[in-house]
């Protein structure tokens, strides 16, 4: 059931370019240059597309007459949002989990699903056996999922290779994927994920590679765009974390975390100090996190699809966040383990239900929070003027009801790097 | 944004009549003539339909000589499920409720929301306010998402009317979103959903209603498959509850119930000497309406839908009803107010992660039991000769992964009512 890779997998799909009207602008996900209040209460406005870069967006009654005579495109009064953002995620990977979490449910101890090769382990097996292009064959319509509702930009992470090698593999297919289905990719090397068995009671050494191979080889060739470490007592210790950034910071890259997901260890605050662009999962994140978090201007990822599978019972410390006006995101953390979920709107769905984030928040997390975790905050994330066009229509009356509805993937029209990716006709 | 109603919605679905070949078939899902062994192995399957009915299932080595000249349908080696039954939704409404939903994440109390029109009343005022044409325009995309992920069968209970020509509306819309769409629709007349404001304090007067005036005449003009009632503290009485299911009884109707939901009013008990068709909801359950529902034959209907959205922690005796060998089905009771959920697959995983139901579980709870729910298991729930063609083909390798996935909604092949829907393409 491995399908084949299309040469190019959306061949036909139109320009965007020209006069977007007859739409309403979800409110607080847009820019204006005039007065964003006539739009904000519902007014009918446009959007202006010129070589697939939005120029303009505004009340349609307030349209400049240089844009009058372009292409018209009847939005039919949907309403808009940027492109969705999945800011977390582990998408490429061998094999799937779906017989360990039968095993499970059937009564199947750890140690049972252990010996049936169950856990990481098997995905670190079946992606190293994998070949590059079955890797990318696996991926595709996993991503497809995600870019049918509206997608826009993602991050996938390395982390089931754990050899240099492997993690290449992976982080090549990422960057495949968004070459081949036109759709921003940030690239995240994982590999410090999980101690590769080969490496069992020897983290230090595994570290060693990581910061002084792995890492410092993978960004020579351009393949890794921010770096990640899975800081926890089950992985890496805080000692190990900072190794890593510091090979991180040495060739000027970026860092994020994998952060008080299962308990304290006060990896935030250290990421945070490292100027980390976010710190994910943090069910357990301290007051001094917080702080050091605002501080550094980093973005809060929570992950309810991981929380809601593992039937976890701590929930992140909202409120804190929230007074400390931390920017929270909201991410699936795709990963064949903890988080099998395909939808970005379930994940701000969850987030609302089982975080209780308000409507706002959640919608500013799959796209303007998103985006900053990303650090592509002056590229995607909000509808406005100078920026290419990544923009979706959805066929509902208010905002709320992307959040509202769950297990739906609502008929949108998406505007995705200036192409039009319209739904199937009913 | 209320969409226009298409003449038809799937004019050039073609006949999935012929040869049906290179499938798998779902473990305990399908009933061959010959030995199920090997295909329950996983050796390839063909499924032979003729006008519209499957008339063999089997070994594709085994197929009789007098089918193999037949149009050829290859199934790619995917897997095959019978269509997937909702057999518990109130899918046929006026309005939404997104604006309460975030209104209460922003921290409105009940009150409030009541002040600003929430609640079921709003539901109420809007199914009211609607005509039966806005009712189905509403309704149709709701179905379409539901459609899309392989349902061939849905019950639709009216309960937002609660008056004759409200609740005869919303019957006589589900009826044609069957017709429309090729669908099988049960219909359920939920009369005794909620009292109306107009009837505040006169619990009994309109539970006579109910069942003398308005039963009576929408099971004479045929909108009555089946008779609901919610028996609950906040709804409707046991003693209520039992002059409904007479006057259902007298007519000769089928009676399920919305049963210990919130608490435990033994409703399970009554209904199933009723000989109810399901019990649903029965988070609080008792062993005496186990026993009761085992002796009858009734179906134990589980909602994790709503028991997600209400974050109740109690969860339905699952090891009891399993131990009890009580048919468990799995539904979306997609409503307005606790579940506006629009995948049955999200409702799969849902009951395995949060109710610990095994994966075979699960998935004969969303088709055969379902079935069973609905009184339809000598028609649909299982891929058998002699039964209308309602299967699924889905791109995946193992049954499990329907399940295991979440916010998926995978390119399946649908064949309903002997005609092929298939997925658009990448
Ligand atoms: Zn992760
Ligand atoms: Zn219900």
């Amino acid at each position: 059931m491995t399908p084949a890779i299309p040469a190019i997998p959306e061949p036909a799909a139109p320009s965007a370019d020209g006069h977007w009207h007859n739409l309403r602008l979800a409110p607080g996900l847009f820019k204006t240059d005039a007065a964003d209040a006539a739009v904000a209460d519902g007014a009918l406005a446009s959007i202006v597309v010129q070589q697939g870069q939005v120029v303009w967006v505004g009340a349609q009654e307030a349209l400049p007459a240089q844009y009058q005579g372009l292409p018209a495109h009847d939005g039919g009064g949907q309403l808009a949002t940027p492109g969705l953002i999945d800011c977390h995620t582990h998408l490429v990977y061998g094999g799937e989990r779906a017989n360990e979490f039968a095993m499970r449910l059937a009564g199947a101890s750890y140690e049972e699903v252990a010996k049936a090769g169950g856990g990481i382990v098997s995905s670190v097996k079946a992606t190293r056996a994998a070949s590059e292009d079955e890797l990318l064959a696996l991926a595709l319509p996993r991503l497809q999922q995600l870019l049918d509702e509206g997608v826009t930009a993602i991050e996938i992470k390395s982390g089931y290779g754990l050899a240099l090698e492997h993690e290449r593999k992976q982080l090549r297919v990422a960057r495949r994927l968004g070459q081949l289905c036109g759709v921003t990719v940030r690239t995240t090397f994982l590999g410090a994920h999980a101690l590769p068995p080969e490496y069992a009671g020897r983290s230090q050494e595994y570290t060693d590679l990581v910061s002084k191979v792995m890492l410092p080889a993978l960004a020579a060739e351009g393949l890794v765009d921010a770096v990640d470490v899975f800081c926890e007592r089950i992985a890496f210790s805080l000692a190990e974390t900072e190794q890593v950034f510091q090979a991180a910071k040495a060739l000027g890259l970026p860092v994020k975390l994998h952060a008080e997901q299962l308990s304290n260890m006060e990896g935030a605050a250290l990421a945070a100090q490292y100027g980390a662009l976010s710190c994910d999962h943090i069910e357990h994140l301290s007051e001094r996190g917080i702080a050091e978090m605002k501080a550094a201007g980093t973005v809060a990822v929570l992950l309810p699809g991981a929380f809601y599978t593992l039937r976890d019972t701590k929930v992140p410390p909202i409120d804190a966040l929230r007074a400390a006006k931390v920017p929270m995101a909201v991410s699936t953390d795709h990963n064949p383990g903890t988080s099998p979920c395909l939808s970005l709107l379930l994940m701000a769905n969850m987030a609302c239900t089982l975080f209780r984030l308000t409507v706002p928040e959640a919608l500013a997390g799959i796209t303007t929070h998103a985006a900053q975790a990303l650090g592509l905050q002056h590229e995607q994330g909000l509808i406005a003027a100078q920026r290419p066009a990544n923009f979706v229509l959805w066929p509902v009356q208010h905002a709320a009801e992307l959040a509202y509805w769950f297990g739906s993937k609502p008929r949108c029209t998406i505007v995705r790097q200036g192409k039009i990716f319209a739904p199937a006709k009913a």
